[in-house]
């Protein structure tokens, strides 16, 4: 149930030796169309790795019927080398699929998408082969094999499938850290069956990344590398409303960053910080990601401990509009914050469980907004100061 | 060799029982003249705890000759109560004070800084009794004794003596956690014995901790309590030139604030970073602070990897000048990154030791600034998770 349950599309994952593990790292989605649809956002890091500035470069010519992605490297500041490295995957990948399939391809068909360590090269002589690999082992019901194949530091493919009239929405993901807005660390392939124009994909993908994908931040760190692609066959002859392929995809987007949430690096919560009484919905994101980044208000729910003064402490950084003395804060539904001081009883929260929501009232409006992070715990700092050594 | 080093100074430090511990928790400060010149800088939260309201608004006034300090309680987040319980305190300094020394003292006169936990009010019944056995035992060489009482989770206390011609400052402060810019998060009350105007003194104290405190970002959490008072006594009958003071002042802050980062929370790391051709101070500053507060960089310390990849994608996430690839980044001296991609062997790279200098060149002007941050540690995420249960 995965990029390939909607209709023409196939897909593999294989291992090419990129991970030291042996795990599988290599993975290939083609559509098989009719159509050609894509659409893509990225990371508004300005340090991009070489696929991300080669995709956005295929995006906007359009056309792209095939996606390669790998893990095991990110492929990023590794100056015009890596660049060119990624350019020959691309060829390489055309070349392939040109040769197996009897139809022409050309790598300005062919998105690539690397995930791993920042500032390696690839290993070119495994990862060509291995894209063989893949091409040849293309299949129907390959979609599994592709979301084990993108993992790094993941305990657990991600996937998703949401079933339109007729038509659907499939997905793939993967990240586990560097999770923060401007893309939540991570790359991402959403296919469908739809028949859709090039500006509704365009549109339903942006809508979708801008309350899902962009309000995760589990640790306040972007990354080079996050591409969120979607592609579409038109392979069900279906139309569907612009607003019910935008719900679709908005649905797939929510379930995946979910996912990532629950399988952030050494988190032991999934907290959704719910800012609500905001003057704008930028101002209730711009709170949000404040509380979401503090490594205070972390560590504290880390510890169980219904902090809200770390809380206070963290909206009052911001320029959104309220005022100190007429914010209410409740910790999983008890309110330890009314206007701006202590209220009921900080002992009646139960943080033991590992959903944590906390809402605070700006009062100054009727805009809102949801934020997600994780904890700050050992475990993070553990995995995180060992990663690349 | 602290705040009553400069003439015309007395303090003292008492146990009132604030802290469970019983330790020191009560200081207080007095200028006894001639002059009663005063400057302070406070935290650009806007979540302000009440003792920062009320000294912002006497030093308005001018004419400030006493800091009365506690530990133990931040009374931030408490409100209107929280704000009377600061202007009791001020009322009971002036008064303990008029009552022992014959001169009168008005409320106005008296400045109160509080730290410890936000959100819970403080114990008048401890607190003011406290306040007048430190009067009573003010003295001229209570400086040391003073220091040791603001202390919170500090694990020693921190004074400074810079000496001028004929006049000196000393100064004292307070600060192991929440230590980020618009204040590492602190009290500081620093003393001369010069003679000043007070626009003098008041930028004499901005252009110092402009370049030293305001440039500790330890853990990315600016505090609710952060206040920095420089008072003047005139006592040693010498004026310095704006320039003598200033350079002072700064060599005091600069200090006091190494202490902070060389006793901050759970820290194995302090950390220069030093960015260098940048298009302009602000830039470098913000270059500084992205890096400063990216938990990947600071776990991946506390690790001793010197993983380049990470500071990168940090740099990424500013609006500051630079070409991705023209970047040179040097880990204690190593130049690991050159124009953007990975240059001499990071193996080379010694991190066993406690100081790290990070060198960012971006290559984009001749504007520079150095930001001071520690690694993100074990024992942070510990003392920060079971520090208020």
């Amino acid at each position: 149930m995965t990029v390939t349950t909607p209709r023409g599309f196939r897909a593999a994952g294989v291992a090419a030796g990129l991970k030291a593990s042996g795990a599988p790292d290599v993975a290939v989605v083609v559509n098989d169309g009719p159509d050609a649809g894509v659409a893509g956002v990225f990371t508004t890091n300005r340090v991009k790795a070489a696929p991300v500035l080669w995709t956005e470069q295929v995006l906007r010519a359009g056309g792209v019927r095939v996606v390669v992605l790998n893990s095991g490297g990110a492929n990023a500041c590794t100056g015009p080398a890596g660049f060119q490295d990624t350019h020959a995957t691309a060829e390489h990948t055309a070349a392939e699929l040109t040769s197996t399939s009897g139809r022409e391809f050309g790598a300005g068909e062919v998105a690539v998408c690397s995930t791993g360590l920042i500032g390696e090269r690839l290993p070119m002589d495994k990862l060509l082969p291995g894209v063989g690999a893949a091409i040849r082992g293309l299949a129907a019901d390959g979609g599994d094999a592709a979301a084990e194949a993108i993992m790094t530091t993941d305990t657990r493919p991600k996937t998703t499938v949401i079933s339109g009239a007729g038509w659907t929405v499939g997905g793939m993901a993967k990240g586990a850290g560097m999770l923060a807005p401007g893309m939540a660390t991570m790359l991402c392939v959403l296919t469908t069956d739809a028949v859709a124009e090039p500006e509704t994909l365009d549109a339903a993908l942006r809508a979708a990344t801008r309350v899902t994908f962009d309000r995760v931040d589990s640790d306040g760190c972007m990354s080079t590398n996050d591409t969120v692609l979607l592609l579409a066959s038109g392979a069900s002859g279906t139309t569907p409303s612009a607003a019910e392929l935008t719900a679709a995809v908005t649905a797939a987007c929510h379930d995946l960053a979910q996912q990532l949430l629950a399988d952030a690096e050494g988190a032991t919560k999934e907290v959704a910080i719910e800012v609500v009484g905001a003057a704008g919905e930028d101002d209730a994101v711009e709170v949000g990601r404040a509380v979401a980044r503090n490594n205070l208000v972390k560590t504290a729910l880390f510890g169980n401990d219904p902090n809200w003064g770390r809380i206070l402490a963290a909206v009052g950084t911001t320029a959104a509009a309220f005022d100190p003395d007429a914010i209410d804060v409740a910790v999983n539904g008890i309110w330890v914050c009314r206007s701006g001081a202590a209220a009921e009883d900080r002992s009646k929260v139960d943080l033991t469980g590992r959903d944590v929501t906390i809402r605070i009232d700006l009062h100054a409006g009727a805009a809102e907004a949801t934020v997600w992070t994780n904890d700050l715990s050992h475990a993070y700092v553990h995995e995180n100061s060992a990663y690349s050594t």
